[in-house]
């Protein structure tokens, strides 16, 4: 089934107790998209970049099947920027700079050939922008899933509630969820989100992995322990991607393959953090997937 | 199988945000051996109280299967007292008193009829008193598990790695693997903390979970999302309880065994924090294990 991915393509400059990169390929769109090329054969990305963009990028994009009909590229004008820092434990990070450049104003237009999908995802961006794809698409797909952030919960709280309102899997880390719905308590604040609208909740915890929540239901994926995690940008919506892949690709939206869907995008979280940037999802064989989602399964699996 | 316990049996005050306790019964082999007593049909405890504590709580601990003939009773002298409070979260609190009064001077004295012990529960005391109590134990256990804090690795790491190199299985926190490892990746803690002795690891992580490594070897057992985490004390004491009480009932010491004691033992210790103190593991029913047991069944499992 066709997935369609709303989000940022950007330059990311990063600094991690590993080292440090000049502009490298980041932004939402792009980890999920690569990600998602895993599992989804048709996978359309709307977004938007300045002619500094490079080809090859767009060509990388091309290669892993992703359909850029939909990517603007803005005359004279920049590509969104942003550059942080990462704290010695990688769990916390700085935000060094942001150049919001052409997302300033993005304006999203879907292609009419988008306009058939039945996978929405709605990479982090201004939860206004997010509501407007949802507008501006005719058909309603058969799952939309959108991702955002506490800086949207900061300033555009209202816009945020009234896009939750029409999504059906919600994506935030615990710390969001606790903002969000005012309860330390996970398993309380994920009724109090749930009730907002999205009828499924996925809440990050990062190397803690991540939990699943529809209606009386939880389930939990752990993270892969790492001997190294070299570069956490873009892991979870590496993990968005491989979760909304995994779906597209089986047409399945019951519980019990959304189970295996957090387990295919969690394998596909623990790639990203190996390497820089986007380096490790970027031409992953399917021998080294499937190896990988054996490890979690003997992680996780036991006989009662 | 039997199994012996060793550690304190103690008074604790306990304040947390959601109200407050005078003297309960408390220490480590207090939960360790309750909890136990679930699975285990043979529990031998070796501790010490003064002769202020009631009898009606070493009444407790026999009508739970606890045969308390090491249980030294001094004449005279005060029970180990203990209190702390709780931060907001419940991750984190502050010791506010503490009274060692007869565990200053414990000398662990092992009952001629507790020498068969096949399964070997050290409590978190000091590392010097562990040693002692194998070193008094004439033939050596089947298994030997020691819990252990970041108090002995501050104040008696040498006597520490001394009865390290002795034990079997060792459960420690997070922070203290990485403390007593020097290395932040819990992975690399885990093949660090195993060269010093114990072939298998437990990493608690509280409300994150546990890993047990042996070998190459790993596994994760979550914690339950609870809505209302009402009392931590003596969490990680009832987890050991559980886990080497149904090691010991079962006289299967397999890792595949292992990933199955875990699961208990963090069902045990889910009981544990639902009420102040060892309130919530008094008078469990196998029902109620059972139950909870396939909750974590349902909440870690997944088909690919």
């Amino acid at each position: 089934m066709s997935l369609l991915t709303v989000g940022s393509v950007a330059f990311d400059a990063l600094e991690t107790p590993f080292g440090k990169t000049d502009k490298i390929i980041g932004g939402a769109a792009t980890y999920i998209t690569l990600s998602a090329s895993y599992f989804s054969t048709k996978n359309n990305l709307v977004a938007v970049v300045g002619d500094d963009f490079p080809q090859e990028m767009i060509g990388l994009l091309q290669e892993h099947g992703v359909d850029t009909e939909g990517l603007q590229i803005k005359q004279g004008e920049k590509t969104f920027f942003w550059s942080g820092k990462y704290h010695n434990d990688m769990n916390s990070r700085d935000t060094v700079e942001v150049q919001l450049n052409v997302m300033a104003k993005f304006n999203p237009v879907i292609p009419d050939s988008y306009q058939d999908c039945q996978y929405l995802m709605l990479g982090n961006t201004a939860p206004a922008i997010q509501q407007m794809v949802l507008e501006r698409i005719t058909k309603r797909p058969k799952l939309v899933m959108l991702d955002t952030m506490n800086f949207w919960m900061d300033i555009a709280m209202d816009d945020l509630k009234s896009v939750l309102k029409m999504v059906d899997v919600l994506t935030i880390n615990d710390e969001e969820a606790r903002i969000l719905s005012g309860d330390y308590s996970l398993r309380r604040a994920a009724k109090t989100v749930m009730a907002m609208g999205p009828k499924t909740l996925i809440i990050k915890k990062g190397e803690h992995g991540a939990l699943l929540f529809q209606g009386d239901q939880v389930f939990f994926c752990p993270a892969l322990p790492l001997e190294d995690v070299f570069d956490p940008t873009g892991a979870g919506d590496t993990f968005a991607g491989g979760f909304i892949g995994y779906l597209a690709s089986t047409d399945d939206i019951s519980f019990e393959n959304m189970k295996r869907a957090i387990v295919y995008g969690s394998a596909m979280a623990s790639f990203c953090v190996e390497k820089f940037g986007s380096e490790r999802i970027v031409g992953l064989t399917q021998e080294e997937i499937t190896a990988r989602v054996q490890e979690f399964v003997q992680l996780a699996h036991f006989q009662i």
